[in-house]
């Protein structure tokens, strides 16, 4: 008998692989190993978790344990796999109070990305969060709610009890701190301000969102304020400081006293179990792969969080930690480990975020430096128009900017931000990326029209048209 | 001096080709040629009037005829075109209780298409209506309305004072027939029932909505259902029967009686005015255009619901009569003649409509009689996903239908049907027809991820997903 498919990781990249395998190949053998209880959980749901939207912790997994195991995956939660030998086709596995050697035929390595707090001092006191796993969403919630809330579950097999039951026996935070104005700040502003907490945001550079380009910054940080959210811009944050417990966020300037610090300021690939490897990294120290997710080493995958991904406008390597791109990438890989080559797909910097009413989404190059570096000379116009027909109720200032590269006039990158259906609207702009459309094009795409729904002429027709005209003047 | 430009039509195509061509082309001549009252108003919000949720009927204009002036258009509003002279290059035009000839240097007939009644008898009768020209939509709501309503405004320049003067006396119906179960039928089942009328609809084939193809039509009629209007399938109405008014729809097995009746049976192309010239129609019977939207006679152009249009799959001329093309044959033919040649783009057959909660959206080849004609062997798969996250609020079941072409693998038409979000998602299947993506493409595209927004997977990529295992099998 061959030796199995073995999977380190057991969150979206590492079991779909494994769930696709299996399917492919239901007489192969698929091994995962999850350092933690968790798998397979819906990381981006963990702020409405906080918020109150989603009841129950276990409401975000997408696959549990049980089910894994129903169909066929040897799945071994608390195993940390501790060392790879590329050469002897092994792994050494941690779990049970035991050390093991696992061959495998394929590798496939899943291992995520964990969150950055450094150069942020005082994060080992209590009232310290990252938003990073549901452990941390457990806490995050227990420390918000009265300790006879039933939000506060302890029930569940998977959670940290003690963590949970320690932090809802504490005081609650009339005033939180969140640190970084990203996705993860962006939302969890919007979950504090739900429990009725003094909101703090702050962040190092002059924007929110960067990734989306200043016109969604300025009406995001906007929306923030109006919903009562207060903004510490361009404001570094060197210290959460205090006794047992979080007292203050010290930045460079000042102190804000506050009873809870949260801090999203970045997250960092988890490639060390292949640093004694000749697995190489790509220059973004993700893991290099190729467009099957193969890795230098043969027989050896990498997806997910961890890893590279061939970028849509340029077809060159970045790295988009991002939910979609570890699913459909571990389900390509699963499928060529099982014998049918798959490729993972490329990455677009597809991203949406909801802050409070407002939507916003990206695509591709917003950022002209980027785009510049890789190689394009970009122009960018942005435009505001109506989200529907302006006689029809609902009708919302929807904002949208395109980038486009000068000489060859194709689109490479836009956002758009708004109260109604924005956000989805990316999806025509990601299409057009993947197409390689020009800006001419896209002007002349048939987009939808009815009054409900869209103007005669969509916001992203009527940027298209004005950066057309740039364009060609 | 030379001769104008000249437009007979002042709707969407029309004006948007004087206003483009009096833009770049500020001491150009254009002369636009209305037969009517109204000019440039937006034809699809015309149920919204009549529901109550547009207020005025101006407010559906999309350029007064004074804002028309100030652009410089020379718009000359009730002034009949009656002949076309293709060889001495003038047209003949009645207006004002005269008869002149015009010359022109280049001419665009934008003379739009009239709603068909035949072969249904009785229409002659009050209380029996088209949805056809803001004079309609006037003289419903005033039927609906008691004669003191403050909606009932007569003091509008534009409107056909007696007219809406004498529905407005009326006793308002209690009972309404739609006959015909199309975007204009369903639209005014949602604006009979905000009146709290009782509402038949008469549809002679097996489905509503038909062009969206039948995983549509089913949901929106049981939509319909639930909101309490009647459905009558299969039903061939004959006859509005009645006295001087109408007292009853008949239809082949019998008859209902109702107090109004809306006849939405379909649209055909105004054309009668190029029947004595060189013009060509197409198969359609619509005008035979080339990309530029030119006919077969030099200088002549047509745009808008008279006109066909390439279609955006095959290339072939179609006869799509809809609100963007319209707009954007227009404009491009304004700046064709101004001297800066423009393509008029291609139609994909895109439509959204509103029917009460649900949305629904179309593209491209959905029915498989149409898709084996134009040389495609088509298969549809339909899949029904969640428009967010599980575990988010608000999800709601989205039901795409996705057709391939099975030799080539290329994605020729969709659907999309569901109450979130829905209808706008179809521009993301319209932009991947204009890109001629394959469906293994299609499913490889990073849409849009957030919890609020979409679930991993796109009902998009899911439908991808399963019509791409379906074409592999």
């Amino acid at each position: 008998m061959s030796d199995p498919f073995v999977v380190v990781g057991g969150d979206a990249a590492g079991l779909s692989a494994a769930s696709k395998y299996t399917r492919e190949n239901p007489d192969g053998d698929v091994v995962v190993f999850e350092r933690g209880r968790w798998v397979s959980y819906a990381h981006c749901g963990t702020p409405y978790y906080v918020k109150g939207e989603v009841d129950r912790l276990t409401d975000l997994l997408s696959l549990s344990p049980e089910a894994a195991a129903d169909r066929g995956i040897d799945l071994r939660r608390e195993h940390e796999v501790v060392a790879v030998d590329t050469d002897a086709e092994t792994v050494t596995v941690e779990g049970d109070g035991e050390r093991f050697e696992q061959p495998y035929s394929d590798l496939l390595v899943a291992t995520g990305a964990h969150a950055v707090t450094a150069p942020i001092d005082g994060f080992e006191r209590d009232m310290a969060f990252t938003m990073h796993g549901l452990d941390s969403a457990a806490a995050v919630r227990a420390a918000l709610a009265d300790p006879d809330d039933p939000a506060v579950d302890t029930s569940i097999d998977y959670v940290d009890a003690d963590l949970v039951e320690r932090y809802a026996a504490m005081d609650p935070p009339e005033r939180v701190a969140i640190v970084g104005g990203g996705y993860v700040g962006v939302e969890m502003a919007e979950a504090f301000r739900a429990h009725g907490v003094e909101t703090h945001v702050f962040q190092r550079g002059d924007h929110l969102l960067s990734p989306f380009g200043e016109s969604v910054c300025e009406r995001v940080a906007d929306h923030l304020r109006e919903r009562g959210v207060e903004l510490h811009m361009g404001c570094s944050v060197t210290e959460l400081a205090g006794g047992d417990r979080v007292e203050a966020v010290v930045h460079e300037n000042g102190r804000v006293d506050v009873e809870l610090a949260l801090v999203g300021i970045g997250v960092a690939p988890n490639t060390d179990l292949l640093a004694a490897t000749p697995v190489e990294l790509g220059e973004s120290g993700a893991v290099a792969v190729d467009g099957y997710g193969r890795t230098t080493v043969e027989n050896v995958y990498a997806a997910g969080d961890c890893a590279e991904d061939d970028h849509t406008v340029t077809g060159e390597p970045v790295w988009v930690p991002l939910g979609l791109t570890a699913n459909r990438a571990g389900r390509a890989i699963g499928q060529t480990v099982a014998g049918d080559p798959e490729p993972v797909g490329e990455v677009a910097g597809t991203a949406v975020v909801k802050a409070f009413d407002l939507e916003a989404g990206r695509v591709g190059f917003v950022d002209h430096g980027d785009a510049r570096e890789a190689g394009f000379d970009p122009v960018t116009e942005s435009v505001t128009a109506g989200s529907r027909s302006g006689y029809y109720p609902g009708n919302e200032p929807t904002t949208v900017s395109l980038t486009a590269d000068r000489e060859s006039g194709r689109l490479i990158g836009g956002s758009i931000v708004g109260k109604d259906r924005a956000a989805i609207r990316i999806d025509t702009l990601a299409t057009a990326l993947a197409s390689d459309l020009t800006v001419a094009e896209l002007e002349r795409l048939d987009l939808a029209y009815a009054p409900p729904f869209s103007p005669v002429w969509d916001p992203v027709l009527v940027a298209a048209k004005v950066l057309r005209g740039e364009l060609a003047g």
